[in-house]
Formats: C-alpha cells, structure tokens, sequence
C-alpha cells in the first residue's frame, strides 16, 4: 500500500500523477530548483516509488518531456570512443535521431518553449548544463573547455532550428552523410583544435 | 490630395496605416506572396505612397518589422571586400548588432514567432532567402554554394539562440573578440573552403 494511502503504490494512474507532479515542477523550478522528493510529495507517492518507475532525476526529466533521447545513454556512444571523429559522431547521432521523430517531436516543442518563455529557458538550459555539457567539457582535453561546449552547442542547435523548425531548404534537402562532412569538422575544431582566442 | 479619397497623402497616420497594412500582409502571404500594390490598397493609399516612405518592399518589410538592420545596407560591408576574412566580419557585425539591441529587440520576437507559427516560419524563410541568403549564394565561388550559405546561417542562428535567446552562459560571457576568433573561421570554412562532401 502506499505510504501516503492516497494513491495505490501501482499502475499507470500512478505513473501520469508523477509524470504530471514532474513536469509541473520542472516548469516551475526549472531542472536544478526541482527534487524527486518535491515530485513525489505532489504526485501523493513515497521517492522510492519515483526512483523505482524512473531512475534519476535526469531519466525522470526524460520520461516527462519525451525527449527522443537520454543523455545518459547517448553520451557514451559519442564520448567512449575519444575525440577522434568526435565531430561527426555528434553530427550524425543528432540527424539520425532528428529525421527518424518525424513530426511528432516532443524534443522540438521543449525547444519552441525554451525560446518563448523564460522558465522554460531556465529549464532548458540547466538541463542541457547539468545532463549533457558537464559530460562534454570533462572530456576535452584542451583550453577554454566551456566555450567550446558552447560553441558545439551552438551549431547544434543552429542546425536543428534550420533544418527541423525553420526548415530553411539548403538544410531540408542536405543528406546526413552531407551534413556530417559538412558540419562534422567545425563542432570537431570546436572541441579539439587551438583556438587562437584573443588574449587577455 | 490621396486618390483614394480615403487617407490624405501624408502624415504619421498614413505612414502607421501602411506599416500595418505590411505586417498583415506578410503574416497573411508570407514575404514574396505580399506586394506593394496589394498592402497599399489595403491601407487606402497609392502605391507610389508606399515607394516614396518606405522604398522597396525589402525596406518595407524591415521598417514593417522594425529590423534593427536593413540586408541592403548590411551586406555590402560584408561582401564588398571580397571573400578574404568575410567568416569574421559576418560574425562580428552580427554580434555588434545584436549586443547592441538590448532587450528591445524585434528581430528577437520575429523569430520566436518564426520557430513557433508556420506562417510566421514562412515569412521570414522567404525575407532572409530573397534578402541575404541570395547574395550570399551570388558572391561565392565554390561548389555548392546553396549549402553553403545554409550551413552558414545554420551556424548564425545558433549563435544568436544560444547567446541572446537560450542564454546559455558559456556563449554569453564570451567577448565578441572571442566569438570572432571561434566561429569566424568556421563561417569561412564554409564560404570558401574544399567541403569533402561524400560523392552521389
């Protein structure tokens, strides 16, 4: 029985109480302001029983915005293998996964928000800080690691919003395998090359 | 005297009527469906009224939206001096503008408008494809210039969502020196270089 003896510990009924208790506080809070035990208190179920269903904070994060992806199951395919052809590998998991969601696409109404409403910006962005970037300036071994996450994310999401939003035609009709010769060598610059920045 | 009848000939009421007349119908028929004779028949005046305040429907449709700079204007300080370091002018006059804006910013609202309404979508693919990209395509001297001027705005319109919409921090502390210096050579790797596109 449920601790709380308002809801059954089981069933879907359960699950969309904390998929809905999750989405609201992470509009609210944003990622980092937002708590598995804040989310089980307003969904009416133990933690435990939020960890069981959904694991992480981050894999929760997943479930109620239906990202197409998990971070942290997506990063170490691109990461394990070092930085070599890092670049491409990002291009090409983007586009693969960008083309095959067709046009039911969660992932692009989180980013129409985002760029909308600034609590969705906050959350957006701690998300994305906290479940991709972090992973990504560990892994470079090279100055500025920060700004070169930034600068991957940029073109990422340039390439996103011209091909998948506005749907610019240049980008609609490049193929993947174009895109990824195209795009590959500047996120890979971005995280491994000098950069010659300015000093000072 | 109008001869219309309808609105007199000058004056800032007819200058707004025209202005509203322009942004109805863009947003209605999209940036190449509008034309002069049908937005000053909207807005009760002549033609020729339209020309002699606002120019051509490019400056129309800037001074409609009010653009906080004009592609006609812009583009020749980029293009002019040829194609040597055009990757770091494009990139610092785009983030002078934009630094510059401040949180009054139009352009900012049309593309939020743009990445969440299809016709909005539609207007300001058509405006940036007659009005920049266009030009951008006619100055280059290598293969695939369509896809080269796509994957150049792919990486400004990341920039720009990045740093001034998303607000992600890396991309907002960086010093416009510092944006110059790592994506300038990116927009010139596109614009100018050997892309190795996969053959077919």
């Amino acid at each position: 029985m449920a601790r709380t003896g308002r809801r059954p510990g089981g069933g879907s009924g359960t699950q969309e109480a904390i998929l809905d208790a999750a989405r609201a506080a992470f509009s609210e809070s944003g990622y980092d302001g937002a708590t598995i035990r804040g989310i089980a208190g307003k969904a009416g179920v133990d933690p435990a029983l939020v960890h069981h269903y959904y694991g992480t904070k981050e894999q929760l994060f997943v479930a109620a915005m239906e990202l197409p992806f998990d971070p942290s199951s997506v990063l170490p395919a691109i990461l394990e293998p070092g930085l070599d052809g890092i670049g491409e590998r990002i291009v090409r998991l983007m586009v693969t996964i960008w083309d095959s969601a067709g046009d039911y696409n969660p992932f692009a109404a989180l980013l129409r928000s985002a760029m909308t409403q600034e609590k969705a910006a906050t959350m957006f962005r701690e998300f994305a800080t906290r479940a991709i970037f972090a992973n990504v300036v560990k892994a470079i071994d090279a100055d500025r690691p920060e700004l070169r996450t930034g600068m991957v994310a940029s073109q990422m999401a340039g390439l996103i919003m011209t091909r998948y939003l506005l749907k610019l035609p240049a980008m609609v009709q490049a193929t993947p395998d174009e895109l990824v010769a195209g795009i590959g060598p500047t996120l890979q610059r971005y995280l491994t090359a000098p950069l010659d920045l300015p000093s000072g």
